[in-house]
């Protein structure tokens, strides 16, 4: 171990750390929504947003896999895609999303063609593909380990809606009950990777930067739809206004 | 049909055309190779350079899905990277090249380490997979259907090596015996993208100089390996040395 290293550990904590203090699980826009606090355009705002995250995240895994040379990790790394754009036509996340879409009255064209989304939404989400496309392979491994931190916030989402909203059903839910598997699977080998590959301090550094700047792209985009919603409630121009794309 | 367009029919023959006139099946290395020409070193410095383009190709193709915003094209186009990086452990392309490799007495490891590759390889290589990651998709997909013309080459090479050298057999041979299926079932999808896609004369003329250029990327392949390993048989600093690398 060099100067200044953290053992393999002593590592994980500090990125386990680092979503306790800054995942997004903690944004009041998700108390909002998970405790029934929402209005239904709210929720609308909320999914036509998160959409374009979701959209973008199958690229991202693309521009990942455009740099490895390493056919093993890219066919490892490939899954991730996969759960997302599906095997056949109408499987898949991002065909799920749609349906949840659909379950609280959105035209999943409108959806899907990403007008309406907030500028701050895209800036976020772009700038973390471009992040996996240009950094090194280490913080672009390093900045997937928000899944670290997924499953619990998709406990709690799935009977926070399932309680408080009519529109959650298994159909409309079927997003994030996927994602229950999904994520850890990726993450366990995000994890391992990270922390086989982080020894040196500068790369234990170089990846508990990454983590944090994932945190901040997540929660960049609440706040910016708090902002939008809920308070102060100022759309910004050109973004979604309640009674647009509804089905 | 705006000033100067093709029809679908005269613009796919002009895609033809330039197959016929430029595509690598007419290099005089190939000829050597089929005939049953090649020196065993020549055979294996063929497998160690070409070995590279394998490799690269499902990053290329990883680059083009990084860019794709529509999901169903994705999901289509990653196909090609499972051709090439298998399903699980094992499987795919790549390792069938190495068996190849191993059939001509080549270490594996020597191989897909890609030391001793010819450096004009790596260039013509990295500016496809460069190429693919920066151009607009149209040019991106039409410099893939060169696999128009892969199937008439990939039968007269199993034909040729099984006729003239003793490594040739199933196992050797299986890498192409996939490619004939594969690389139809690519180009079908391709080809249509183009043709529905290339309809102004700008965008005509992008996709034929796309696929060109992409014939001058394989061409320069075989300029650079003849060069080195057969006429004058130069062998340039750094590059493989018959002897090197093998089982």
């Amino acid at each position: 171990m060099s100067d200044g290293a953290q053992s393999r550990e002593d590592f994980e904590a500090r990125l386990r750390q680092i979503g306790a203090e800054r995942y997004h699980d903690k944004h009041p826009f998700h108390h909002l929504l998970h405790s029934g606090g929402c209005t239904p355009d709210q929720v609308r705002a909320w999914v036509i947003n998160r959409y374009y995250y979701q959209s973008r995240i199958p690229m991202k895994d693309a521009a990942f896999l455009s740099r490895v040379e390493d056919s093993n990790l890219r066919r490892i790394w490939r899954s991730r895609i996969e759960d997302h754009d599906g095997t056949e036509e109408g499987t898949g996340g991002i065909v799920r999303w749609l349906k949840l879409a659909e379950g609280v009255g959105l035209d999943p064209d409108y959806v899907s063609s990403a007008r309406g989304v907030l500028p701050a939404t895209r800036f976020a989400v772009d700038a973390y593909v471009r992040y996996v496309r240009e950094q090194p392979l280490l913080p672009a491994v390093a900045s997937s380990l928000t899944e670290l931190f997924a499953p619990g916030i998709h406990k709690n989402r799935i009977a926070g809606l399932l309680e408080h909203y009519d529109f959650a059903n298994p159909t409309t839910m079927s997003y994030f009950q996927h994602r229950l598997t999904e994520a850890p699977k990726d993450v366990a080998f995000g994890l391992a990777w990270v922390l086989d590959h982080a020894v040196e301090k500068r790369d234990q550094d170089a990846a508990a930067a990454a983590l944090t700047f994932k945190t901040e792209v997540l929660w960049a985009q609440l706040d910016a739809l708090h902002s939008a919603y809920v308070d102060p409630g100022r759309i910004p121009p050109g973004a979604w206004q309640p009674g647009e794309g509804l089905l």
